[in-house]
């Protein structure tokens, strides 16, 4: 505990970031600054920085507005976004990644096609949540296709690998799940403060011209535009975790229905076998070492092998019978209930019935 | 990913496009436009345009509202409506839609029919509610007849591929209920923004008199009606999910019931197994080629044969009796808390009780 | 579809309705009226008659404000109060209704009784309510003894025929709390629009002093009482659902704990089945016809019997002492794990722990 | 039905009351007063009445604000809060109440203590949540003792009779629940409304002086404190509650875990059994009175005995590793999905995996 | 009931706390103040004692802002900070606790470095906050190490033991959620209400310049950076619990699936055994001391065995076919469903289908 608390002290004082100025050009690769530094250049709180150090896993994700920058947390991108340069802090392991060069290709794309567009902070911002919300989608394409493969296979034959996989990818999904809400509550957080939204034209605030605080149109718009995307990736996977759950529900119910049929067979072994057991007591007691005064009986033994023959069936045929009733199972109560149910519904209710009451 | 992140690039340019003008009739079936065009002749945001991009499966549905039209992206309409011409965007495979046809004939019915009514874009976007309107309700008659009558089946008999229609009907209802929630919502969000509503008064735009904020009642009127009956139907379908799910829970009590009925079946078999088991031991005592001294008595084997079968008995009824003390399973505790509880509990409180707490 | 889009229009342009005067006579009973009267006559939206049209069944219940009129559509009542007359819509099947006639019955004596209360419309609004609060509180009532009266049966003996019961009534319970929470909805709305309170002041607006915005507490209080009975009456059948529910988890895990009783029963049979096999196969093997060389001997035959009974003992021994280890089922974990939690606990949160953390 | 909407009518014009007087003292107990004179007295509205008519059991708790009182409503309290007065109404079966002597000793007390503090209908106040609240904690300690025990004893042994009282005891509990929660959405609605508690300073507009909309901060300053107290309580309660759901999942995973056992054993014993009927077979085989051409062999018995027994043996032995291979359950799937998993993650996901998904 | 009213009266008149002053400096330690004194020095309500009295535990934890000093109980603090000074509550048996003396040690040399930071109160509510967080983290990250540690045992093998020690870990998550929710709505709280932020600026209020409702940036820049951290907690949390829960179902299938397995596996045993039963009923028959004809026959005896081998195996055969034919259990219903479904389709719908309708 100590450590922890000691741990929010600044003592690592580095950070590696990647920036691009004003052109989209890169101007540092995997540089390294100093936390301070960056504080009094880019006029943050030192406690802001803690958002975009790269060694804290598992943050929920934000977009802060600070006096000069945009601050941005979100998945894999941490970045400041101020009114002429964007600082990319490196993430861990980030090195090998694919998805973090696509998104600097766009990004300098981007941010060199200025002309007639949006301000170059919001140019910035539109990459950031671009890639954002394809890594967003990747991944849940890459779930779905999981997910959908195991139900599929659980079509064929439902068994044991199959729970630990579908456990593994429901695992996984939840996390997705998890992770592309807060993503939505971080742009719709942004896009209910209006004060907020205003401070981020940067741009105009840099030419001493800041937004009044209804006119955001633009950003709003843009904002909206994301923000509806990524409600459509959380809808899809809030689907297909309800598609799990109810597969899950029939899944049991399967499995019990199947159990009561391995039952109803065991049963109906475990009676042919005492109707056997009853013929061989029969013949167990013939077999004795005793008189039993037919011996000398021509046709003893066809009767008795007969009457034996005919106990096992006996038996046999009565449990049958006991089993085959409580088989039955149906979720029809027996006659006595539904004209008494008639009789006592209060009368001014009996025409509101929904439609599907039929069901009832 | 790359692949994704450029995708969203406008690489295919075209949209294919059926167009009514003021009168109401088509201009122009399945056209084909460009984008760019589309874009400068109704003054869209390019971005507006993904929301009416028919290959773009599995959209949010949404009413949005520009400079000079509403965007209508709902179920399989994909419109834009303006103060003097409706662009009804194609959705791939629309072609055999017998659906679509009827909404086309009531849409350039309901286009004529000017003269006294509500402006030309109202008279268009009541005829694309209704067409979306009765296609969930459709869907909802024709999920309410396959659920309804699969339950009605489970009164009869409950067996596995039952359950399995089951989850296939429970997934299809929950992924209609999904759908009609959105579009309850998409109309919800409209209605609860003064400016758009006073905006879509594209009309009294066009003649240079913009609604103030408020004056907008004839509006709201008309999609109020809309969100009731939207709400009508998801109310219902909501309705038909507890339906199964109660369905659901109960069947398996019953599976649960049954299956403890089988075993207790399965028991009283093994006890007359066990007894019968018993019998033949002492028969077979008797048939061992050894010295048993009864080997001349005349009634030894009657004796026996009745001792065995004595011994059989004695045993299954012992195991029965033990059985039938077992299956009693009642919810009532046994007495001694009963009072108990009546000494413990605070006496303020006693007349406070639920009538209903009769039942606990 | 075709059918449900044009079913929209006005086909079928009569409808029967009761008029009561502003003395509270009644002046036509089950007159039949053409739709379009109605409209013109009332000053109605066409739209608006969907809602008190009494063939369409199912209905959200509503309470909608127009110039001259309040629509009201709840259960069973559905009318048009004006500042000067009542019109009632005939329900389907609403012949045979005693509720009826008694609301009817109530309603005239209310509105004769004018002097000093309040205006004729609060009157009328007044005795729909009552008639509304009184059809669900009977049915509150009605299904609270049906339920009350299965979960009491429950505590005798659990069998199939209840579960079945349960679903019916479950499954109608669920129903109307459905119902009762939309007509709870439905007063709230109109409580939470100033507008509309103030706007149903009708004979005030009929003399020509419409209310102002806040000016409306009389019909606040009306309303607000209503709500809370009508909440009371939602509460309570909450209540009877949470008791369904905690009832059906309990008996799920009596049938579960019953079962394994009866297995471990079934066990105990077939140990004792195991060690009487055993038995059976020393005296089978005795009575083989091979040369035993105890054939002469004198005590063979006992000692024999008294070996396999012994083998038969000792097997069915071990075999239930085997069983009642595995019996023994309680929740605490074997003491390995007590002693680590507490040296692993961080200590600054040993003394937050609940009171009720003893339990754990 | 009749009966309830008449019954709405006052027809018992009679209620029991006692009443304190500005001093403190018991002015009349148990007095019979006519419900007209109470409203014209204390100017309340009839339907005001019902709130406070302990002859309807099972209210929802509320406090209404009227011109010259507050309406209290909670749990075993009915009181009317004058500036100069309390009136108390009596509930039904308080005679015996020892809660009800220590509130009115209480509230005695703290009408007499004028001087400094707060104005009478405060203390009056204060005294009523005091009892309100003093019920609430005693219920809820008795429910926890109640319930821990209960878990405490589960530890224990798990049987079928504490399923039946945790039934009895969660149906409570849940009742408490919905209570305390109702007492806290009580006071919370005051505490919502700046009118009402305004409106609630009944001595200051006795003397003419109604307070200001915002001026109520020592009454809000008092409700708040009560509301944080319930909402202790009520939290409490949602902690025993989910403890309880917690305890029933684990028990019914033990339960399913136990019958797994009792299964196996069960299956162990079958296969024994079998093995031992496979030996008789060939025991009883060489017991047929037909030639077995070893009748004369002398060590034919040895050796026959030995093979059936082995044969008993290699069955018994085949079926037990069966079932060990079965008996082998644990959640890792094999193998195979692990490292597909690695190559199928969208890589610029990976660093982004919670620590915990070390869990996976 | 008595004794917890008067238990509400202050009897115990003493707290002992541990004051710091202006310089940051420990002035007393666990000294004891009468209750009364810290009233009137602080200017509290007594009520207000009650959130610090340490005596009582398990408190909602609360942010109070009173005059002169703001109020603070959360987990193991309960402090008082006022302008120029922090009194710090003793909690029972806060002696042995280490968390104690680090958050001592903080709050002292955070106070002291007073120079060009944040007001005197500021910093002592960081310290406190800081603590507070880092309570919960190490609470948070040893649970999540428990709950691991459990599931990944639960990977290799699933038993009893691990689900009781489930049992505990959820409990205990359930209690750490539980708390770590409501600290976070204690942070909330605050943050909603300018007047209680604009009231917590006590240095200014001090030097008489009361800080206007709106000017309170910096504070809320420090609470809502503190509500942050503790809402990804919260968040993490949440993640173990779903986890938790989605284990547990999972671990139900596969607990179904095995005991289906060693169903089917009984099954076939006790198919075995019938066959084997059959076989020695023959041998039984033969065994009679009856004639049967085939006494002096040759090969009688390899004929009949071998005949009623034959019959056990035919016996045996059938009963297996039979269960591997119950043992087949797949989600697909069996043809016929599949291409009604593609008919009945209304099919205006048929172009909506999610893309993962493909694994429906």
């Amino acid at each position: 505990l100590e450590k922890a608390m000691k741990g929010r002290q600044p003592t690592d004082l580095m950070l590696r970031c990647t920036i691009l100025d004003a052109e989209g050009n890169v101007k540092t690769i995997s540089g390294q600054f100093k936390k301070l530094d960056l504080c009094s250049e880019h006029r943050l709180n030192p406690r802001d920085l803690r958002k975009i150090d790269s060694r804290i896993p598992n943050l929920v994700p934000t977009i802060l507005v600070r006096k000069e920058a945009i601050l941005v947390n979100m998945l894999h991108i941490r970045a400041l976004v101020k009114a002429d340069a964007v600082v990319l802090f490196d993430t861990y392991g980030s090195a090998d990644s694919r998805l973090h060069s696509v998104f600097l290709y766009h990004l300098e794309h981007n941010l060199r096609a200025k002309g007639q567009g949006p301000p170059y902070e919001f140019r910035a911002l539109e990459s950031i949540l671009l890639s954002v919300l394809s890594a967003l989608e990747a991944e849940m394409v890459f779930i779905r296709n999981l997910v959908g493969g195991l139900l599929a296979e659980l079509e064929d034959d439902i068994d044991r690998d199959k729970f630990k996989r579908l456990l593994h990818y429901s695992r996984r999904l939840m996390s997705f799940q998890n992770r592309a809400k807060l993503v939505q509550e971080a742009i719709e957080e942004v896009l209910e403060q209006d004060e907020d939204l205003a401070a981020m034209y940067l741009t105009d605030k840099l030419n001493g011209q800041p937004r009044l605080l209804n006119d955001h149109e633009e950003l709003e718009v843009l904002l909206e535009s994301f923000a509806k995307q990524v409600e459509e990736i959380v809808n899809e996977a809030e689907n297909i975790h309800s598609n799990v759950q109810s597969t899950q529900e029939i899944v049991e119910l399967i499995l019990d229905s199947n159990r009561n049929a391995l039952l109803a067979l065991d049963l109906k072994v475990s009676i042919v076998t005492m109707g056997i057991g009853v013929g061989t007591l029969v013949a167990g007691l013939f077999g004795m070492n005793l008189k039993n005064y037919f011996e000398e009986s021509e046709f003893a033994f066809v009767i008795m092998s007969g009457v034996s023959m005919l106990i096992a069936g006996i038996f046999s045929w009565r449990g049958l019978a006991r089993l085959s009733q409580i088989r039955k199972v149906g979720l029809s109560a027996n006659g006595k209930k539904k004209p008494s149910k008639r009789h006592w519904l209060p009368s001014p209710l009996r025409m509101h019935h929904n439609p599907d009451s039929g069901l009832s």
